[in-house]
């Protein structure tokens, strides 16, 4: 008897408490079967990315690609008739740079031609340098005086330890409901951090180290330097890059050279054999506007109480410059700008504002996102609230690719669980149905998150991200047009959802 | 009794009949040690691998290159001790074609590198090719009259289907248990050829108008033809080569590029949007010597009445141009002569002659192995037998890639099983134990198999050999120099069998 009363008590209880999860979110189908159809039936995403990809071509931050990535990309806004399309200035971010000439070969011991890219806002060489390679083994500055005065014009390399190793696991997977569900769980850190004090040291050694010899390299006069790169097979990961900084100084110019080709060299080097490079690379700088930008655009909210509150979307419209930023992240671009037109498309008359941002600059430090939080937001450190604080109910983003969306980070956010778990449901079938309390980091919702702003990313599908992005083979062939029509879809239908719901998406305490 | 009967003659028939076999295939097992060690202890794979790619380059037959290579594998040869070393040609060949400088970039809309190569020989440019890029849809003659007057100068291109997908398979692999037992069975085949009468018209039709296509352009005076390729990510398989024949006229230049350079051009031109390319290729042709030549070097027999008789073992020495032929098949010339210098290290005193040949001029036909069995072992047409025909006993080629031997194709010669089952044995826990009967096709062994000669090719692992041969990424790095160590190994053990051998390996019927 008592078992049952109190069976029937948790049953009772169980009742209440979905029916109000259910009672609180409530489901448009018809508006769901809608946006299916428009996204599904009409979908632009081909067009889209074709045009940020080939079209537009690489959208390095402060190059002429990406000012004319955002003229492109407020014209579409006005086609489609968004409201409030805006380029938006956060501040300064540096210099424009393109390039207008590259070419390396190795000239001896025989000819053969080099896949190598200048280093992003890496100077030029002075015409063609044709020389020979000086490996300079330095591991203090003592070094520095083997190789003082005979490096003029030379081209130089420093050893790397590259490993090019066989694929056996596919670049492209689809994650398996195991893995889905797997990914749910979160383990508790803790244990210290990934280097020791030592490992500390040693690392802050080396970089100074590393400083002193890019001065030695300017004071020498070099030619140009070489560096080996991760990636194989023709593909080329981007190390690092050079200074866009406003005061900046004159920099050796640099080419980052595929593993292989690197390799050869030094193994040429190491085993006796000269080595002769030549090479040139033109530059041209931009210094005619330092500032950063964003692309905003929006669908106006209509309820009297809630129009003020917003909405975003968004994904960084800048890329790396070898490729043509296709998952990294024309992908996420044309996602959002899809998932805004679908909405547009359909006359939706959503309560809240409903604001897309093309952010700038994310690739040196998600520029455009943080000007964006710290001008209208608030600020991190002081933790001042500005005026949209109150107002923004979430931000989404999408930054891993192009593969499908088969779920959402929730970032620790158990209030939102329940909600995200309903609005899946008419997307499971569309193989979206994971709701992880998971992080995830490194992109353009992590400068809401730290002001108490819901922000969420997608779990997708890997699909060629992992070995493509950063490279100059991220192109338009690496994006999953299919999958990027079901993200369309589910991220309108998301942003449908926040814009109608009766309160604000609930937020972690944030001061 | 009657059963039990039968049974102890079956066992006694069984008794007899493996004690034959064990009395005809006495493995040595302290020679089967002794190669073990050398190979495994002192090995010398890395050396000679990165000799054959880095240190001599890329080896397309007629280079210069080429002609290094031979020498170098004969002053190898030579200072291994080896006997008859020699450079022996088969007849002519053709010319010898050199790249002097390659360089391609997109200009307009933007400024973007290209990944491309010439193909091989192809006639160089005049001086720097500037030029918007033609997008040619010719599907009959009749279409040629669009393009005629227009072309001088320009860039042309023709529509490809190039597809790109994501790589939902590892690209490196090794073979389980089971594939290897499932290669032991054979398909009988029948039930008509791959193509059609109307496909093999239609394929008929298509290549007479690509020809036609071809004079068309020369006469134009077209600056540039630029060509899509299969692969991806930046690997770019060669499609086809232009032609070394002593009577070549000239042919319009002509750039294979990366299948995704390939597809942003195509895109941008058939959505309105003119590309400009800038290019230059420079070659240089050989015309001094027109001949093919083989390498060869042996360890002369010592008995009496079979030293006439020799044990062949080889490879090819020339590979395609814009990688440095690693997998294809640097890894096979590696191991080969990695074999034999095991034997001669230990001195070996075969019974049989060894001799070990590197082909000349296989990718365009296996010219050299073909060369070699036409002058010294039959003629294949007319069937007359020369004087190395009752003489050969093998003839062992590798060309699979770098990867593992795990077994053995037979090409059907029943008469081999037993003796290579025997011969593997001490080799099982190097993962080498699968004797197949089936066929493998396209290199060297086939001119020997195709006169009788019994000519073996080996099973071995599939580790970024699909993806790697015939493209500018087949260099150092692909070669799996740990597998090529075990291969050396083998080899060596093989041949030594095969040289004490009572008798010359049983061969299928040739008239």
């Amino acid at each position: 008897m008592k078992l049952q009363s109190q069976a029937s008590l948790m049953i009772l209880a169980l009742l209440i408490w979905s029916s109000q999860v259910w009672a609180q979110e409530k489901v448009d189908l018809e508006m769901m079967y809608r946006i299916k159809s428009e996204g599904i039936g009409n979908s632009q995403i081909q067009n889209l990315s074709f045009h940020l990809t080939d079209f537009l071509g690489p959208r390095l931050s402060g190059s002429t690609n990406l000012r004319n990535a955002r003229a492109w990309s407020m014209e579409k806004f006005q086609e489609w008739g968004l409201s409030n399309v805006t380029v938006d200035s956060y501040g300064e971010f540096g210099r424009g740079w393109n390039v207008k000439k590259s070419y390396i070969a190795m000239k001896e011991p025989y000819y053969a031609q080099i896949i190598g890219y200048p280093k992003a806002w890496t100077d030029g060489t002075k015409g063609l340098v044709d020389a020979e390679v000086m490996l300079l083994e330095i591991t203090s500055e003592a070094d520095f005086d083997k190789y003082k005065g005979n490096l003029k014009g030379k081209v130089v390399m420093t050893p790397a330890n590259l490993q090019v190793s066989p694929a056996f696991e596919a670049e492209a997977r689809r994650w398996t409901d195991e893995e889905l569900e797997d990914r749910k769980s979160i383990s508790i850190g803790g244990g210290g951090g990934r280097y020791t004090p030592e490992m500390l040291a040693q690392l802050r050694a080396q970089r100074a180290l590393d400083q002193k010899l890019t001065e030695f390299l300017l004071n020498e006069e070099v030619g140009l330097r070489i560096t080996g790169t991760r990636g194989s097979f023709g593909t080329v990961f981007h190390t690092r890059s050079g200074s866009y900084s406003t005061d900046k100084k004159p920099t050796t110019p640099e080419i980052e050279i595929a593993a292989e080709h690197y390799g050869r060299i030094y193994r040429l080097i190491k085993n006796g054999k000269p080595v002769k490079i030549e090479a040139e690379v033109q530059v041209e700088w931009l210094d005619d506007d330092y500032n950063g930008y964003n692309v905003l655009a929006e669908i106006p909210g209509t309820d009297k109480s809630l129009k003020s509150e917003i909405v975003m979307l968004g994904a960084h419209l800048d890329s790396w410059h070898a490729g043509t930023g296709g998952n990294d992240n024309a992908a996420g671009v044309a996602v959002m700008m899809e998932a805004i037109r679908i909405l547009k498309t359909l006359g939706v008359q959503p309560k809240r504002t409903i604001r897309i941002a093309l952010w700038g600059e994310e690739e040196q430090g998600l520029h455009g996102s943080r000007g964006y939080v710290q001008k209208y937001v608030a600020d991190r450190n002081t933790k001042e609230k500005k005026a949209e604080w109150d107002k923004i109910s979430a931000y989404y983003n999408l930054d891993n690719g192009s593969g499908k969306i088969r779920g959402i980070y929730v970032e620790g956010n158990d209030m939102v669980v329940p909600i995200f778990e309903k609005w899946f449901e008419p997307f499971h079938e569309l193989g979206a149905n994971t709701v992880t309390r998971r992080n995830t980091g490194s992109t353009d919702h992590v400068p809401f998150e730290a002001v108490g702003i819901p922000g969420f990313q997608f779990i997708q599908d890997p699909i060629d991200y992992g070995k493509g992005y950063h490279t100059n083979m991220d192109v338009y062939e690496r994006m999953q047009l299919s999958d990027m029509t079901q993200a369309a879809v589910i991220i309108a239908a998301l942003v449908y959802n926040t814009a109608q719901r009766d309160e604000k998406l609930p937020r972690k305490p944030w001061n």
